[in-house]
């Protein structure tokens, strides 16, 4: 069989191409542009060595001025911008995890949020030695919610699921002090450590940067994973589709974008209430269609099969389509170009979080116990606009491409029961999996993850680097953007596995899966972690141990460098495709990089690769996998 | 009498002109030359447009780039680096605070660390509700220990301290969304509203600052300064000297340097032990000399007596004295430049928390369970060291005055009653303080805190703009390195009510009171929290009705932004010498100095004033006093 005709990143880009002519009939501005306005940028900031930290400054490094006022040098600017950015990023993920659970303490027997997934729950419940014998679901998952809550701020202790990793995780944890105590104050530390005259020596910087992505990877990440697994539903593979050509110029278009599954469940559910179907047809719509953007899109994919329109810069063209209704956002990762340029067009921009305020939209709070009206006039709204709808500038791009999506831990786990022999071998366990790897038909996984950046050609990285590593029977788990780029390009239906090499050709078609496993969403890297502690546990190993890597090919945000972080803290070696603002120190650099006798690789047995070359970024994945395996002598 | 003789800035300059030339004898470097080599800084910083949230960029906006690559907008890139400057702020103080509370939790009877006023304990734990009945004073302070660092990660409720502020402004608080929760939350949100794609409207990034702020002022700092009393006394009147003529060439003279009490209390204590100051005498010193920078030194000035070496533009000169032995840091406004400075004298150079570790140190990690043996141990370094001296390197500036310090609010209230007929009017109230105000005899008060700036002639803002309200019968609270400036002007003894107009020196001489008034360090702005809400309670109006204007004329630090937020949110109008990064948005400009009819003087009642003009600043002041004077019609 041929192999399967994919969609090209150049048939992507010109469908962009023809919605940005839309753009300029109407005057609308776009990342393009923009990106074009701000080039070249600063190169102090992108190496890191401006500091803004303090009013006695800026200052900026340069062999004229080595030291800012305060007498810091290059190393401890570097290092501080860095754990700076580390903090906003788990700040962000924790944060997002905290209204997960602040949702689980609303659930109540027929309220707007209830326990969807009981058996979790109790698992989790069971785990931190709660009592569950003979309990009300619902008073059990608000005791749950109110620990859960603790774990943002208790005074003392360490994160509770780090329990959750092999035994010399933790220890090595422990041993470099890097265990993270409560979030928030290992975020409120951070800040503390990089305020003007604290910490300026780069190892204590940088250990914080691992401790404080800990807090996010293993603890607000994690616990909005699990707690929205309780609250919506544990993913299970589903069929849905991808890409632009998913929006319907037939019917009501709505978009939701953002992360936090709490607004966009509601929404989904409204859409299908037949009284808001019936005011869609009564508008001249042939129905309602909710389409994703982001990792909204990810939560509401892999537990509805709800389509996916696109990722994070693709975001203008759902409205440069014509045919957006309303775009609905929560938290993170939203344009605030969306503002003006739904106002070019007739699309309603719906901001709901009191997180994410923004000029030009309609704000409407969205809260656990509101939560079922207002998506219910959410919904409306969007139906009502449709009549304002111009015909003239809709065009919908016709490409859509299928996937199978919702590969939670769990589910990897059901899809590995069904190749083994329940009569011969222990079942609920990852053994399937390590012993493809050790036997060689896999030569081993990569985690992809990460965001667009237009210092990258949008798609490309993650899209050229799976098909290079499919090609070497390397599998993919994927969560955020890439999962969507993925998707698009079509790698995520099953009928990619003729884009594999042949030993993950034949692991796709036994156990009946494509070759690039949808995990979710970025808080759900927290998935992988535990996935991959699953593995070295099962396998008998350490995680560095482990013929897996990870790899960010196009991250753009503050959550990316605290995920990498925790990846990396995790003992997974992780692969950049945009550099870290952090080359401005050969110190700081060193110790990220292993490139040094004591740093990352010296504290927890990974570290990071940086490399812009698309082409060699894949090599040196496959390479780094490649030695992995020859230690353990596979 | 003739006015008082005091030392002149241009005597204090001339001290460090001399002392810099010891400087250049050792090839040492100097803020003095790092702000040359800084300056001219980058406008974008100085002007808050330039945004290193993502990277995607950095991104700047000019006329030619009016957004982000995201399409932020200026307003929203500007009030996004206010709060997340604030935040930065706001964690640094609160976090400051934790350690007092976990160093509370580690007292015991004939500990390291002991209840110096159960007093004060038994009335915080009466006030947030613990039962202190008959209870053995170190239970109750565990509990209260546990229960104050519980407001940093409680998931419901707001600040137990807020109930001190009047009803009026609790209020406001709650009207306006910005009573604030768990103190670490409000940090995290910060982060996570100022995270790439999340808020980008300046109202919501604004408010999100105040809040931020209050849990500052009313959270981590007032808990930082509550339990600093209950551990180390709650201060009183007493007198010291300040200036660098406080170090002795001929004792082993050691300088402490930073903000938490619990090293320094600790190193005073074992200054004091016979047997280091025999082994000082056997190395040929006359004993040994505690002297401080910073808050630090505020810290030790107001519960011991102990000198004030300088503040934070004098760190440097105290090393190049080279008659230092040992300067010992605990946290937040050290240079780093001290390392390599040190290296230039004998001087050790010592680091003791894990918050604030420096390249060319000594660090002797500091804790409560280890804090006995490793101050002893820092001391007998400190001696040891004296043996290293360079004699020809030596030279101490002979300037010093003398201060009466020491006055918390309970301090005050004593000071007051003395003034009060206790057979005729109710004692422990603000009423003479308010009559005073009333009738004339006194204008009215300004709180005047922060930092030194390169960007301000050192110590002459403070300076200048004391004498001038001090001659207009403004009598002044002072706190931090405002604090240290006056002291080492001769402004804090009793003397200077020679500089006062006629109505304040009869104040000062009837309460046997210096005009400007030492409330301790950055921390204990909350003091002046407290005796801003006892005033209007006892005055029965609203705080922006008391003739009481803040000012920080040579601020810094992210600290100063958390305080300014918080003083303002009190309805302290707060009057600025240094610029906040903010003047690149109108919009943000506008709400925070009440230009605009949408911004924190229609919010809060309070708004910020920046003059880098000192005269005209302290006119601004004046008029701000005269005119809440008139409006309460006195």
């Amino acid at each position: 069989m041929e192999p399967k005709k994919l969609v090209t990143i150049e048939e992507m880009e010109a469908a962009t191409e023809r919605l940005l002519e839309t753009g300029a009939l109407v005057g609308a501005d776009s990342w393009q542009q923009r990106v074009k306005n701000q080039t070249p940028h600063c190169k102090f900031g992108e190496e890191g060595i401006c500091c803004r930290i303090c009013s006695m400054g800026p200052c900026r490094i340069t062999p004229k001025a080595p030291r800012g006022i305060c007498g810091c040098d290059v190393h401890g600017i570097v290092a501080r911008n860095f754990l700076r950015f580390t903090a906003g990023g788990s700040a962000t993920h924790s944060d997002h995890g905290r209204e997960i659970c602040h949702t689980l303490h609303e659930t109540r027997e027929g309220g707007n949020y209830t326990v969807k997934d009981p058996e979790k729950l109790i698992r989790i419940a069971t785990e931190w030695d709660i009592p569950t014998e003979g309990r009300d679901i619902y008073d059990l998952a608000h005791e749950v919610s109110e620990t859960a809550l603790l774990e943002y701020g208790k005074p003392f202790g360490t994160q509770r699921f780090l329990k959750r990793a092999p035994k010399e995780r933790q220890e090595v944890w422990e041993r470099e002090g890097i265990a993270p105590r409560a979030i928030d104050r290992e975020v409120s530390q951070a800040l503390h450590m990089t305020h003007m005259g604290c910490s300026s020596l780069p190892e204590a910087l940088l250990k914080q940067s691992l401790r404080c992505g800990l807090s996010d990877g293993w603890g607000g990440s994690m616990m909005g994973t699990e707690f929205s697994d309780v609250l919506f539903g544990t993913p299970k593979p589903l069929d849905t589709t991808a890409n632009l050509g998913v929006m319907d110029k037939d019917m009501v278009n709505i978009i939701v974008h953002g992360h936090d599954p709490s607004l966009s469940e509601m929404v989904v559910f409204y859409a299908q209430d037949p009284e808001m179907i019936a005011l869609a047809k009564s508008v001249g719509a042939k129905g309602i269609n909710v389409a994703g953007v982001c990792c909204t899109s990810n939560e509401v994919a892999m537990r509805h099969g709800i389509p996916m329109a696109g990722n994070f810069l693709q975001q203008e063209n759902v409205v440069l389509t014509g045919a957006c209704e309303a775009i609905v956002v929560d938290v993170q990762c939203i344009f605030p170009a969306l503002g003006p340029l739904s106002k070019c067009f007739h699309t309603k921009f719906i901001t709901t979080s009191n997180i994410a305020r923004m000029p030009d939209s309609e704000f409407i709070q969205f809260s656990p116990e509101n939560a079922g009206e207002n998506a219910k006039a959410i919904v409306k709204m969007a139906v009502e606009n449709f009549k304002n709808r111009k015909p003239e500038l809709v065009y919908i791009p016709d490409i859509k491409e299928t996937a199978t999506v919702g590969y939670s831990v769990e589910a990897i786990e059901k899809t590995l029961d069904t190749v083994t022999n329940p009569f011969v071998d222990v079942t609920g366990t990852m053994k399937p999996l390590v012993e493809c790897v050790e036997s060689g038909v896999l030569r081993g996984a990569v985690a992809m993850v990460g965001c667009n950046n237009p210092r990258v050609r949008a798609d490309y990285a993650h899209i050229e680097l799976m098909k290079k590593l499919l090609k070497n029977d390397i599998i993919l788990v994927l969560s955020g953007c890439s999962a969507q780029a993925a998707a698009k390009a079509g790698l995520m239906s099953k009928d990619a596995k003729e884009l594999c090499g042949a030993g993950l050709k034949r692991v796709c078609e036994l156990a009946d899966i494509p070759p690039v496993l949808h995990m979710g969403s970025c808080v759900d890297i927290s998935r992988m972690m535990i996935l991959a502690s699953r593995i070295a546990e099962d396998w008998g190993i350490d995680i560095p141990q482990i013929p897996l890597v990870g790899c960010a090919p196009e991250w753009m945000s503050e959550k990316a460098v605290s995920i990498g972080n925790y990846v990396v803290a995790t003992g997974i070696d992780t692969f950049l495709g945009v550099s870290p603002q952090a080359s401005g120190s050969s110190q700081v650099w060193d110790m990220l990089t292993g490139a040094g006798d004591n740093g990352y690789k010296q504290w927890v047995g990974a570290n990071f690769t940086v490399e812009t070359d698309v082409e060699k970024l894949g090599d040196l994945m496959i390479q780094r996998i490649e030695e992995k395996r020859a230690a353990l002598g596979i």
